[in-house]
């Protein structure tokens, strides 16, 4: 079934704000939370809801956070999320880089006590209007075992970085530190198939095609597969310290489980989960028209390589960006089980899907 | 046969002066070149002596370059690598970077008209004894293909984070954002062996085992294989965007060859090639002692979770120090060729390999 992007914004923000959310916040975190929606990342998006209504059931998320600057420099500050959605600590905290970069070039905030922000490509997104270069990236809760651990240490702990162009649309990568994202396997379950290999490793640590793995003691790989998982395993770390290392939160088999029914583990490093945020200024480097025009530059010479057969190259970004005017314009397509999910929280709070 | 690295050292050393660097530079890019060697990265140590060499003869590297900041904001800076070696070029501009750190928290420095600097690692440790966290990644001569592409478009573009600890060894990541680096393919052909998939590609763009893939019109593969190399390649290209597009330095297909006998792009775009360096001050963000205490935790929860039966999990930079004290101790092993190189380069500057 499809529904328009208008449809499904009410219906979200008036879940959030049933939840205690001040309207502005509300409406924050259903922009953020449908921009995974519109972009096709259906995993990240308004099929969510219900685990972010069920963590706020828990007591494991505070609807009406107090999101502040706790410690800063000319560039760099720590925010502290106050156990917020991340849907709404992750813009403001995102806010804080930009305005640093205005002021001194660029600016690097890492944030703690905060909860799951949606896709990463949003946050950076952020920058591209004020002609800066955008970076986001978040720890997330451990599925995936670094190189020959049996253990899960690592969460899929994307990175996004957004880099603006002039006449061409803008370069924005969002890709998971995994080779697969969770929701690949829950779709490969569904349909009961095996997923390729370099997807996961069963309880012994051996590389599985059975969707089911990491359901059964396994875990996702690292990107880069059999023969380079340790390059994806050195990223995800990356990601993992500059979200919660530095700024206080959470972090490796420490970060509390997205889901309500598992509980976070009782001895925490920090506070919350963490995330990383960067902005340049371009024009701290150079001035920003020549910077856009070799961007287009960059963009076309890529987009316009000599292919294999049947392809082309793509631009990170390309399939997103287009899949976010077509549902802006024909409607976003919900799985059944997602529609009944949204109606029985929305029969809860009174607020109808329609 | 086995060399001590103040050996090779005095050696190096001895032919940069001949070829015109001052002595200061000589020691830099000397110490810059060996720290490949001593942890390991054998194709990017004194083997590539000779290449740095004939590029000069042919008039591409200025031995006494005046590396200078030609625009600044408090956080960011271009140095202009006046053509010169990257051994000696990186390090000034990482220099930069840490002086910008010191006074507002980062510094983010874009290179232009540089050559090959050595490993990434290097530069990007240098920031520890600062207790900075330290970035550093430069472009390269194009040999990788981006997913579907069968033109060469990106370098193997490394990626380098070092992060400092407090009792346990640093952290330091240092990945090409391909599958495998060009020497491991080299190191197949002389054995006549087939590579793993996932490493290359055929002129037809179709997965080859063949070592000879790639100087057949092949590529290299970006990291993540068969299905995740549009990550691979997504980083491959920030890296080129951040060295390259802010700098003003050659990106793409136009960053000219190592190589002496390959002529540069006729056309180019920039002025030589870029590198990206950043620091980060720790206490930017939280007191260094707090923060270094949890990545000693960091650390020993993974080195110490369950593994693989005859395995343990690593932390990025392990091998390469072990490897490091080791060679510095017990010395450093030359291939037979590799010594016929050195010798015939220190035969034309009177310089003796003893």
């Amino acid at each position: 079934m499809i529904f328009s992007y208008n449809q499904l914004f009410s219906f979200t923000e008036a879940v959030f704000q049933s939840i205690g959310c001040p309207e502005a916040d509300a409406t924050l975190a259903t922009e953020t939370l449908l921009s995974a929606d519109l972009r096709g990342i259906d995993s990240h998006g308004v099929a969510r809801l219900v685990g972010y209504v069920r963590l706020w059931e828990a007591g494991r998320i505070n609807a009406a956070p107090r999101v502040g600057v706790t410690y800063e420099t000319p560039s760099t500050a720590i925010v502290d999320g106050d156990g917020g959605l991340g849907l709404v600590v992750g813009p403001k905290a995102m806010q804080v880089a930009i305005e640093k970069a205005r002021q001194v070039g660029t600016g690097w905030v890492s944030v703690r006590n905060s909860n799951h922000f949606g896709i990463a490509g949003y946050h950076a997104m952020k920058a591209l209007a004020h002609d800066m270069i955008g970076m986001a990236m978040t720890n997330a809760s451990p599925l995936v075992a670094p190189t020959y651990s049996l253990d899960r240490l690592l969460g899929t702990n994307p990175i996004a970085v957004a880099v603006p162009a002039a006449n061409q649309p803008d370069f924005v990568l969002d890709m998971a530190t995994t080779t697969a994202a969770n929701g690949k396997l829950e779709i490969a379950q569904r349909k009961n198939i095996p997923i390729p290999e370099g997807w996961a490793q069963d309880a012994a640590g051996t590389g599985s095609t059975d969707p089911n793995a990491v359901k059964n003691g396994g875990a996702l790989l690292p990107l880069g597969g059999a023969t380079g998982s340790h390059k994806g395993y050195g990223l995800g770390a990356v990601v993992d310290i500059f979200s919660a290392v530095l700024s206080g939160a959470n972090y490796g088999p420490w970060v509390p489980p997205f889901v309500a029914f598992l509980q976070p583990p009782a001895d925490p490093v920090g506070q919350g989960i963490g995330h990383f945020f960067g902005a340049m200024r371009v024009d701290a480097f150079r001035p920003a028209d020549e910077f856009k025009a070799h961007m287009d530059n960059w963009i076309s010479t890529f987009r316009n390589a000599r292919a294999t057969e049947g392809q082309h190259v793509l631009i990170p970004g390309d399939p997103e960006r287009e899949t976010a005017a077509h549902r802006l314009l024909d409607g976003i397509p919900l799985l059944d089980a997602v529609i009944k999910d949204l109606e029985t929280v929305g029969a809860k709070f009174g607020v109808k899907l329609s």
